[in-house]
């Protein structure tokens, strides 16, 4: 069973019984792989739900042999994202088979390809087609399918976080609202990966972005760090429920778009600030609070209140749509239009303070786990 | 200020500040309306926004002189419906200018016409093309284009109750989701006026309703008196939220569209049981609390929450596609499939006691005006 979870996990989008995955391919994917010499890959695993920082272990794991459509990736950086966390924790709408490979994002570089692959070659750089392909590991064996090649001159860090939340902001930003720009924006949980990415995307666009934080101990510094990265304003949660907000939207256009990644009272707030027929999209409940809406505002102001989830995004859309966005994500990398957020590059064996950094609040950097 | 109001009251769309009515246009209207002799009519009016049975007096009022574009109309009969007592409570998000005469909706017929009048003859039954106009009263003079003209030979009551509930309930059955017939709409308050429209045009669709009720002393009779209009399931508020919804729901469809006018835990009921990527539509927020949404449901299984307002319909939309509406809905009445809400006749001058059985809870019997 361990060997089967743990070969299906490397080779095909591994172990999501919630998305159907048939279970004769477990077993047709396992004997297929046993017949060729393993190789040894250390792997970042987990064996039950419950606390990352208890449940994960560095294991040796047999890599499985190549087949005809399998690309050899030797990854060299992974992101820890909130919804990793979620997974390994079992509060997410996707869970794998257990045991699994913890990580759904990351960069690595191909080192062989099977004698059927011709969209890859070693050395290209790739990033994952879906989630829960097991990305904290040194090695895998990956079909070609589930990879996505990316340009290699771009920042490792960039390229090891480009797949989940800069792509969730640039989908937010198109697909709710048609905005011109000049037009505004208003999210809260702003330093997070997706509110960053948010920022810069938006900036891009010619969108402005009304960005709320947490009143913090450092807050000038946080907000100079966002308003470098394109924010024009930046506020409190406080802020926004103060009088003042009525002389700010006098001066500035009220948004007809929200992101919420909080939930409860904030995402209230979010609600009160959007123009007539405005729309906020939830993306995230860090408050772990429902959103609360007053009735007044949907029926007489009509705003609407929507979800975002990338991996059903992927699921409505064709994967050469899903290589459209990266590639269009990547070409703003290149121009400088988009960063990696503030990253802390831990090396896989010092997995464990990597996790519990994570799971610590106010933390604004990402944890990156690097195997090069 | 007291004539010019009143005479703009019974003229256009009256005093709907909130709304942009131009300052000028009251003038105008007044001087042009004195200069011709007035009759007397009887009229439910406030002049302070309050408690209903404390603030709304009847009144002897003169009407205005008869211009070229006016038609005189004797009022039949008009619902007091929780959106006028909203509006004298000064909670509503239109609020004519004060003094006011109440009433939103209602039946009369025309009396005689002004000499530019091409639509309408002596004789033809009305209702008003937009709120506000006042329908309390014995008698008025409306401009023609504030005026729809309907078919005669339908039941009063149901001329009365035509402009606002079955409208509501028609568009929201239409507008949020393309349903197909067979499929499921489940909404609360079912025995609202908004509810058992939605109940019979639901049927008349070939739909089929679930419909949520406060548990009371006469559910049965309640249960049969839907059933009878249409309804396919009645279930409590309890009901809603025990385990056998699972079992309920092997052998029925998930609704694709869910209706709200309690707001509350009763909003995050109706939204658990919407089908992925369903939309909640809330009209009404008898609670008094805010609509409260999971946001794994929002961002897992996509549900979507609207608000529907007939006002912002009406808006957004021309007056030929109102009287469409209208002669739609007149259709489904003679046809027998759409009947008056249970409706307890009282004549105007006994008005303060229809107004207190309005505000009583569990009042399913709607209080209709009559002036005949």
């Amino acid at each position: 069973m361990w060997v089967c979870s743990m070969l299906r996990g490397s080779r095909v989008v591994p172990g999501l019984l919630r998305q159907g995955l048939p279970p004769t391919l477990c077993c047709r994917l396992a004997n297929y792989s046993v017949s060729v010499e393993p190789s040894r890959v250390r792997a970042l695993i987990y064996e039950h739900h419950g606390d990352p920082a208890k449940v994960v272990e560095l294991k040796n794991q047999e890599l499985a042999a190549m087949g005809g459509s399998d690309v050899r990736v030797k990854m060299l950086a992974a992101p820890i994202n909130p919804s990793d966390i979620n997974m390994i924790q079992g509060n997410y709408g996707l869970l794998p088979e257990l045991p699994a490979v913890g990580g759904n994002e990351g960069v690595g570089q191909v080192e062989a390809v099977g004698s059927g692959v011709t969209g890859l070659k070693p050395g290209d750089w790739v990033i994952p087609a879906s989630p829960g392909l097991g990305t904290w590991r040194t090695e895998a064996m990956f079909s070609e399918e589930t990879l996505i090649r990316i340009p290699s001159d771009i920042p490792l860090q960039s390229a090891a976080t480009l797949g989940v939340n800069p792509c969730t902001a640039y989908r937010m930003l198109k697909d709710f609202e048609q905005l011109q720009p000049g037009d505004t924006v208003i999210q809260n949980a702003s330093n997070s990966g997706v509110g960053q990415a948010v920022i810069q995307v938006a900036a891009a666009l010619g969108l402005r972005t009304i960005n709320v934080v947490r009143d913090r101990p450092d807050l000038q510094k946080l907000t100079q760090r966002l308003k470098n990265l394109g924010a024009d304003y930046v506020l409190t949660e406080e802020d926004l429920r103060s009088h003042e907000m009525k002389s700010f939207f006098k001066k500035v256009p009220q948004p007809r778009l929200a992101f919420d990644c909080v939930g409860g009272k904030s995402s209230t707030e979010l609600l009160r600030h959007l123009a007539p027929g405005g729309t906020m999209v939830t993306y995230g409940g860090m408050s772990k609070q429902p959103v609360i809406a007053s009735v007044s505002l949907l029926i007489f102001k009509d705003v609407r209140i929507r979800g975002f989830w990338l991996s059903q995004w992927k699921k409505n859309h064709s994967p050469d749509e899903f290589k459209e966005l990266i590639l269009t994500l990547c070409e703003l990398i290149q121009r400088g239009q988009l960063t990696a957020p503030t990253c802390s590059e831990v090396p896989l064996q010092d997995y464990h303070q990597a996790l519990e950094q994570c799971m610590k609040p106010f933390v604004s950097t990402k944890q990156i786990l690097t195997m090069c």
